[in-house]
């Protein structure tokens, strides 16, 4: 049976990303945000929503760009506090003792330690209400080498360990096992069904 | 030693989400997106992007209406042949036997045996490429009772057991331990930081 709940953003898996621009004295900032997702396979593209009262807000209004720093589950602690901290009153790189390194395709820094980075051109903003829709391409992906599937060459969701957020119930959690492949699992539907 | 992997949709973790709608003659369809997420607080808001090529992307641009039904993790066949079929050449409700219900609030079916539905209603489309992103207002969220928590009365993540998608590796996965409470974690070093 089921219960109604309202108009809510409940909608799980949310990821943890970490924002990273640089401010007008070229400082670095990071700020933490769940509200985002993969949209556009041609060109590779992501959104990310921001509320306007935050300093990333204008940084990426300003420069166009920004990074999206995939937190390991480890540093899942740092992550948080890059959600609670503002860029306005404190060097968030610093208080957490994390290394901003500058993008190589944009103007923007990301967290060093992170094992997967995006560097993204915002191509489109839109206002939606709270918050605004940014679309960023992502020009380029950059990983340690110590998550790659040695056989595809590609982040392997068991090593890079990212932090799945639920909303509302504000918990953090880590990735489970492996349910199996896509485009595999519902092939013997498909060929059932044709 | 980070590498880099070009312009590429390797963003972790990303969702998997069931699209219901009508068609012109009323049958239920319902696809599986990965490209998608929450995008503003208020109104509720979240983005899922489909190529114009797909059945439901028709649908939508005609209801401007739709369903995001959550799968458990013990339906990931399920939500896999979803992904895979198309409605144009088949009912996939019917095929893999789930049952489609109506939704209260928009003119588009659900899937009753998920555990975690938003009912959503087309308030903006943008294209960017391959994929054109919607972004659809949540009018109402609608949880099986037993996947609550019973003290915030929103749904557990732990309960609900969502899919956690791997881009380009291709796998799927559970929902892992809990790591923590958000805006909580970073407190420590929020204080120490001021």
């Amino acid at each position: 049976m089921k219960q109604s709940l309202g108009s809510k953003t409940l909608a799980y898996p949310a990821p943890v990303w970490c924002v990273g621009s640089y401010d007008k004295n070229n400082a670095p900032n990071v700020m933490t945000a769940a509200w985002g997702g993969i949209c556009c396979s041609k060109p590779p593209c992501v959104t990310v929503s921001l509320r306007k009262a935050t300093y990333t807000y204008k940084n990426i209004m300003a420069k166009k760009a920004y990074t999206i720093s995939i937190p390991s589950e480890k540093y899942a602690k740092e992550a948080d506090y890059f959600g609670i901290a503002s860029g306005k009153d404190v060097n968030k790189f610093e208080a957490s003792g994390l290394t901003p390194a500058k993008g190589d395709k944009v103007d923007a820094p990301y967290v060093a330690e992170f094992p997967v980075i995006l560097e993204c051109k915002m191509i489109h903003s839109h206002e939606i209400g709270l918050h605004t829709l940014f679309i960023g391409e992502i020009l380029d992906v950059k990983a340690d080498k110590n998550v790659l599937d040695g056989e595809k060459g590609v982040p392997d969701m068991e090593k890079v360990k990212p932090i799945i957020f639920g909303p509302e119930i504000r918990t953090y959690h880590g990735v489970g096992p492996r349910l199996g492949l896509a485009f595999n699992l519902g092939m013997d539907l498909y060929k059932a069904g044709k």
